[in-house]
C-alpha cells in the first residue's frame, strides 16, 4: 500500500490559522477595544427573499410523494441551466445545455477538473494567486511555473516569449488582488493558448462585480476562446451562496485536445465521481437568476461595493498604490513605509484594531502587499477606514 | 497538452440506456399495457416530516442576517458531527469528530478518496458490484482485479491465497446482490487487510436496510478495522436524500500507511478540492437521526422492505435460487430456465410487463442473474409479483 506521496510536497498554509491566532492574543490582552475585520473572504448578507421562497418551496415539495425528486441529471437540472443560459445570453454568450455542468462550488470543480489532463503537463499559475491552483496540481504530481504579478504590471501578467504552459489558470477578477483583466490582455492569453495548444482555466467567482461594461465578464466574450478556455464559476460571491454549494463550469463543445472532447471527458468525469446537487439548492439558484432575484442579488452587490468605494476613497486619500475597489469586493494595497505584509498586519491591528490579510500568504509576490475586503458591515467599516486614515495620515 | 489518457480505456455503460430505449420501444408498440418498473435504484417516498421542518427552518435562518451562516468547517456542522457519533454508538462504534467527514454523497466519496493513494496500488474488486469503484481506479490509471462472486459463496466472495489487496472493496448489503457479510466472513477480510497492510474502503450505503441483529452494520464493528477501514456511508437510502446529496466518510485517526495517518491526508483533500456541504441539508441529515426523525425513517425503511419481502416470498415460491430480500433492499435471483440475463429482461418485459436490470450489467460474474428493487409503490409491487407468479409457475 503506498500513498499518494505528492501529498508531502504540499506546504501547510498558516496564513488564516495564524491570523485567528494574532487576533485572539490581541483581543485578550485588550477585551476592551472593538476589533474590526476587513480580511474576511465571506459574504454577511442573508440569501436574497426570492432565493429563499424558491427553496423553501423545493423543501415542501421534497416532503410530499407526488413531487419528490430523487436522482437527476448529474450535470443540474433542466430549469438552472436555462436560467444560465439566459444569464450568459445577457453576456452575449450563447451556451448549450450540455455545455453547462453544475457542481456543487467552484472550489470542487477547480480541484476536480484535473482529473481529465494528463500529468505531464506545464501548468502556470500567477503569483499571487487563491492557493487552490497550486496545491491541486501539486497533488497529482504536476510542475507548477509562477508567472509575476506586480506593481509594474497591474497585477496582471501576460504571457510572454518565455511562457511554456499547457494548462493556464487565470482569475479575473482576481483573488486577493482585484484586478480584472480588460479585453485586449484577455484576448492575448486566448492568443497564447489557441497558438500553443494550451487551456486556460478561468476562475470567474468575482464576475458578478464587475460593473465597467468595457470588461470581460465571462472569457467566453473574446473571439476563439470556446477554442481553449474552461470557465469555473460559482453563486458563492454571486447570490451568497457560501454556505448553500453551488457553482457551474462551462466546458464548450468546440474544446478539443488530442483528438478528445474535453466536454465528454469532463461529462465522463462528473458521472462517475459525482451525483449532482441538492434539488433544493438548484431551484434556489435558479431563483437568484430570475429578474426579481437578479434585482436583489445586484442590492447586496451594491451594498458590497459601496464598502469597497468606501475604502479605495480612503487609500486614495492616503496616497497609497492599490488595485481592486472597483469591479471587485477585494482591494490589494501596496503596505506604507516599506512594511513587510506581517509587519503592516501587526501595526494595524495594534494601532487601529483593523484585521486584514497579509499579501505574502498568497505568493511570494504579494510580499509588502496587504488584501482589505468589501464583505462586512457597512457601518464597521467606514469606522475601519477611518481609523486607517487617522493612523496613516 | 496532454489529456488524461487512462480515461480512453473506460468502456462506456449502455446499461440504463439500453433498458429505457426496451421500455420506450415495448410501450409505444403497447400503449395500453401498465409497465411496472422493478428496476429503479431509487427511493420514491418523500422526505420525513421531521427533516422538512428542519431544512424549512434552515432556509429561513438563511434568509436573516442574524442566523446567515457562510463558510464554515469543510467536513461538516458539530451538530451533524454529533448526530453521527451518536447513530454510531447505538452499533457500540465509538468515533470522535476528527473522525468524520461530511461530504455530497458517497459516490463523489468513493471516487474521490483515491486521490490520496499511489498509483501503483493493487485493486481488488469483486465481481459483480457496483460499476464505479472499477471505473474509477481505471480512470487512475490503476490495475483492477475481480474476485468472483457467484452463487457457491453466495455471492460474498473471501480472500484467499491468490488473493494480493492493496486497496480492497466491499459493499455489505451489497448492490446489485443483496448479500449481507455477517460478521464472521467481515472479519477474514479485516484479517487479510492487517496482515497485507491494505486498505478496505467499505461502502456501507444500505446498512439502514439491516435488520438482523447479528450482521454487522459497520465494518468498525470488526475488532482491528479502525487500523485498515475507510467506511464511506450515506444518506440517500437511509433518509431518501438521492436528490438532497449528503453523505459521510469515516478515516480513523488509527489508519496509517507509510507512516502517514490517511485521515490527515483526506482531511487535505477536502480541505482543497471541496468546501463543505449545504448547511441546509446538514440540518436535514441531523433531524434525519434524531430520535423523531429516526422513527420516521425507520416507516420508510420499513414499507420498502415489505416490498422485497413480498418478491422474496414470490421467489421462493417459484423455487428460484436468490440473494438478498432480506436485510437489503435488492433481490438477486438466477435467471429461470438458463436464460441469460437479457434474455430473460425480454421475456418479463414481453410477458409480464415487469421490468428489472440484467445482472450482467454488474460485471461478468452477474450473467444469467438478474436485480429487482423494493424502492417502488407498493400496490404496483404485488401486482408486479402476481405477474411474475402466473408467468414462471
Amino acid at each position: 500500500m503506498e500513498i499518494n506521496k505528492n501529498y508531502l510536497n504540499l506546504k501547510d498554509s498558516y496564513l488564516f490559522r495564524t491570523i485567528a491566532q494574532k487576533v485572539n492574543e490581541y483581543k485578550s490582552a485588550h477585551p476592551e477595544r472593538d476589533v474590526i475585520r476587513l480580511g474576511i473572504g465571506d459574504v454577511t448578507l442573508p440569501l436574497a427573499p426570492e432565493i429563499v421562497a424558491a427553496m423553501s418551496g423545493a423543501v415542501a415539495e421534497m416532503g410530499r410523494k407526488e413531487t419528490f425528486r430523487g436522482y437527476d441529471d448529474t450535470n443540474g437540472y433542466g430549469f438552472l441551466k436555462q436560467a444560465l443560459r439566459g444569464y450568459y445570453a445577457q453576456k452575449s454568450v450563447e451556451l448549450s445545455d450540455a455545455e453547462i455542468f453544475v457542481g456543487d462550488g467552484a472550489k470542487s470543480d477547480i480541484g476536480n477538473i484535473l482529473d481529465i489532463f494528463g500529468e505531464e503537463n506545464a501548468v502556470v499559475v500567477p503569483d499571487p494567486v487563491y492557493p487552490v491552483y497550486a496545491d491541486t496540481n501539486i497533488m497529482a504530481g504536476r510542475k507548477v511555473t509562477y508567472i509575476n504579478g506586480n506593481a509594474g504590471n497591474n497585477f496582471l501578467p501576460l504571457p510572454d516569449k518565455d511562457t511554456r504552459a499547457d494548462i493556464i489558470y487565470l482569475c479575473s477578477p482576481n483573488n486577493p488582488t482585484g484586478a480584472v483583466y480588460d479585453r485586449r490582455s484577455l484576448g492575448r492569453w486566448v492568443d497564447y493558448a489557441l497558438d500553443a495548444g494550451a487551456v486556460i482555466l478561468f476562475d470567474a467567482a468575482y464576475e458578478a462585480y464587475v460593473s465597467d461594461p468595457a470588461l470581460p465578464t465571462s472569457i467566453y466574450q473574446i473571439e476563439g476562446a470556446k477554442k481553449c478556455a474552461v470557465e469555473i464559476c460559482s453563486f458563492s460571491k454571486t447570490a451568497g451562496f457560501t454556505g448553500v454549494r453551488c457553482g457551474y463550469t462551462v466546458v464548450p463543445a468546440e474544446l478539443v485536445r488530442g483528438g478528445v472532447s474535453l466536454n465528454k471527458l469532463w461529462g465522463r468525469r462528473q458521472s462517475t465521481k459525482f451525483n449532482g446537487v441538492s434539488y433544493i439548492t438548484q431551484r434556489g439558484a435558479a431563483a437568484a437568476l430570475s429578474s426579481q432575484g437578479l434585482g436583489q442579488i445586484k442590492e447586496s452587490i451594491r451594498y458590497y461595493m459601496e464598502n469597497a468605494r468606501v475604502i479605495a476613497e480612503t487609500l486614495r486619500e492616503l496616497g497609497l498604490w492599490f488595485t481592486g475597489g472597483e469591479n471587485s469586493p477585494y482591494i490589494w494595497l501596496r503596505c506604507p513605509n516599506g512594511m513587510s505584509s506581517w509587519e503592516f498586519f501587526d501595526y494595524l491591528l495594534n494601532n487601529a484594531n483593523v484585521v486584514g490579510t497579509p499579501g505574502s500568504g498568497f505568493g511570494a509576490n504579494g510580499e509588502g502587499f496587504f488584501r482589505l475586503t468589501a464583505f462586512g458591515d457597512a457601518e464597521n467599516l467606514r469606522e475601519a477606514a477611518e481609523r486607517i486614515k487617522i493612523l496613516l495620515r
